[in-house]
């Protein structure tokens, strides 16, 4: 489907992997919508992924920028702004990784390191990236700006290990700087907090199979695909939605504030 | 602008008092993206109203309810099936009325008589209208149910006297009925928390101008009009939002993750 | 144990019913922490109940009063002031019944006349309660009144019926009435949101077992005991809180803040 | 006043500064109640504070520590438990400290080695403890585990700056690590988020006494003192908060549940 939605629009898409990533299917209803992108990502993850086709599927070019630096970043937007000519309208951010996590190592047991290593990567990341685009000016007024979270930052899922920090960090980052980017510059700011999907990047939680089949069924609508989500970042890209900021938006099926479903208590009920 | 986001989609919207109301605005814009309307109104409501300009620009019909009546519920109901031939996609709730606040009694001096009836205008005609959908089954699946709420229901402002219990209740109905809604009809149902907006009904509440001031100062991107409230409303009725349910969603310029601007800060001082 | 933390405190306890209740075990705590009570519950409850028992047991007088009801309220705080030679210093509010709960009927097919008459009875009766104490300027300054509630006022419990809503009802107009209170009179005004407690009330709800169970695998801590209720609302009605108002505090060993608990998760794969 | 409430309970009190902190008063209130008490900071605090003066009025030891080192904190446990002569009942974490507040950088222009330093402190600084803690076993079943936090994390105070990101960080460890700590050791984990309180910390934060009196009229009990705090968290330590865990406990006044009160409304019309 097509709406021309985001005609006239454009922006940078950060984090699209291959093509479970949220972030490509993003990009790809982006494109279907009328808006022009350019796609980014770490230099080390795009040598795994399929970026490629996705920059063709979509007539996009590529900027590699490892988001942790300050310098990677301002060569990304300066490029974006002349390839794309001129100022941005959107942004997303859908970036995390926890070496924690990858490691096995258990909360309790976290090493310091890597914490900070994951905080940088997953959360301050999206502070640098604001910073760069505040400091440029390069955002059109009435941008819009969305990373991706999860609900860990409200919630304990013991695997979610540190990301549920780094993601509360991120949350906070997009009110605080959204309060500057919405005064100074008239750009919303703000969070969808997604379903678990079973996205490349997500494979590395453990157990995370069976927590997507939990989730599924404690949901009244099921979980939100990654399609789902490009679809509601769409929404939140468009003029439809531009009084919307330092909101943090379930995409979820209902699942934040549910206290138990029916399907979920039946199958507690059934393993005692 | 239209993007044709409702092309085929057919509903009911409750509450068009005038050019001021936002169910006004929403019918023009849900109009004018390819949606087909009923229009309904408290028949007390409508005499005093210009509605028929509204019917006559947007192609729709006018059906009389009194939402607090099950069996004018029932006839709006199955009269707008009629009408627009077949089941529904979308719902808009947008109902207030409290005779405490009409009548300038305080919230401390409440009326139980006048609170009664309030409770029953403003939050549990919401259930009722859900009860009549889903006995009747006349909601297509993935159809978008949206009620309007105010902030008051989570904090206090003072002169919003029992309108604020009256969202609570409401809001929680949102989330109680919507659980059923999903599980049972895969329909969403969500309520959007709007900017205080000059409507006709708004200008009741005491210092109703000087809180609007005050809002604006707080929120970022400024207060939320009623168009943008129509829109982010054609959104969440759109498929852009298919897995968006049981939430409250803020549509106010950020005011409601707001501890203090420096604008009102600034004010505050110069009082002093 | 008794550490005299409510030594020359008065105030009136709503709501004992027989020993299970977490009005009783209150009025226990609190006569043993030094305060004096009146004791009151609906004169239908009061004829079920054994509250002679328990005003025995901490010296105290029994006033029936039928919480829906002004003229009730208002003697029952006119002879509780004489009985307690003078203002109060605490109130709990432990009342809350559902006639769609008790009569098994399901929340998509309330009977309205039943869901009016939980509402007065479960929510409305605190804010008659509050004005009856406000207007007779029956509180001293630092005083405290606590009403009990519970979570699905925020998230769907699907069998608690249309109590979720009471309760969302109950807890804004402690945040409405809290504002005035703290105003005018420097009272404070919070709900403590206990966990599931196997209480003769409780009873009614369906599946209540299970979901104790349930409740109970997703607490880190485990559900809080009625016991543990009447402490920490010793706490609430202490010096020790004075400036903690408009707050809703869960007493539920963690299980708000949980998404999944490890024993959850595991119970749910073990069904699959 | 002393009730006894901490007889026979021990632990340790980070962050007394000087008399006008929140830790100190904690200090001297808990050991009025019968706590018994190790104190301790990082050395270079030390050298400018008096913290000498507290430990002989509550007959204290102190034991120097930098809670960003692992092995501080071990030493610290170590010697506390030596000292007392046993595991502990409760902990308090009152840390923080913003280099980009201390040297006036903007947070749209934050450096971020002082943004990492400063979450290092204020906020990984929790997880160490809690981490050093729960590896040595060193909490009794039931102790108390609070930090002190502020409403920044939920809500956007301009001046606060990346302080607001670290608070969210620090009440997601409570959580995070509080789930653990409650499943393993029965050892409750909660955040108390107090008024803004003049203490020497906090004359950093630009135009602090502007904000001060702002949220003062803002809350219907006024602002919460140090010593509003040092109660509330002796009632925290206490056994009669047993169940509650992973909670952000606000002591303020009644502010973070308010839109707007009649004071600032009053004084913002007046600025205009």
């Amino acid at each position: 489907m097509s709406n021309n939605l985001l005609a006239g629009k454009k922006g940078i898409i950060f984090g699209a992997l291959d093509e479970n990533s949220i972030a490509w299917k993003t990009a790809e209803r982006v494109h279907e919508e009328g808006g022009q992108i350019v796609l980014t990502n770490a230099p080390i993850a795009m040598r795994m992924g399929q970026i490629n086709q996705l920059a063709e599927k979509t007539g996009s070019q590529i900027i590699p920028a490892d988001a942790t630096k300050l310098e990677d970043l301002e060569n990304l937007v300066d490029q974006a702004m002349e390839i794309l000519g001129g100022k941005l309208d959107f942004v997303l951010h859908s970036i995390g990784m926890s070496v924690n996590v990858r490691k096995g190592k258990h909360y309790t047991e976290s090493n310091y390191d890597w914490t900070h290593k994951g905080w940088d990567v997953s959360a301050l990341s999206f502070h640098k990236t604001m910073q760069v685009l505040y400091k440029k000016d390069a955002m059109n007024e009435w941008g819009s700006i969305v990373a991706l979270t999860y609900m860990a930052a409200q919630r304990v899922f013991p695997d979610y290990n540190d990301m549920a920090d780094n993601k509360a960090y991120l949350e906070s980052i997009a009110r605080s700087f959204g309060y500057f980017f919405g005064r100074d510059k008239k750009v919303r700011v703000n969070t969808i907090s997604q379903s678990p999907t079973p996205t490349t990047a997500g494979q590395g939680v453990k157990g995370f199979d069976g927590f997507i089949a939990y989730a599924e069924k404690m949901s009244p609508l099921g979980n939100a695909t990654a399609m789902d989500c490009a679809n509601y970042t769409v929404a939140m890209f468009s003029d439809l939605t531009k009084r919307v900021t330092l909101q943090n938006l379930y995409n979820d099926g209902g699942f934040s504030n549910m206290g138990v479903s029916d399907a979920v208590m039946d199958a507690f009920v059934d393993s005692q």
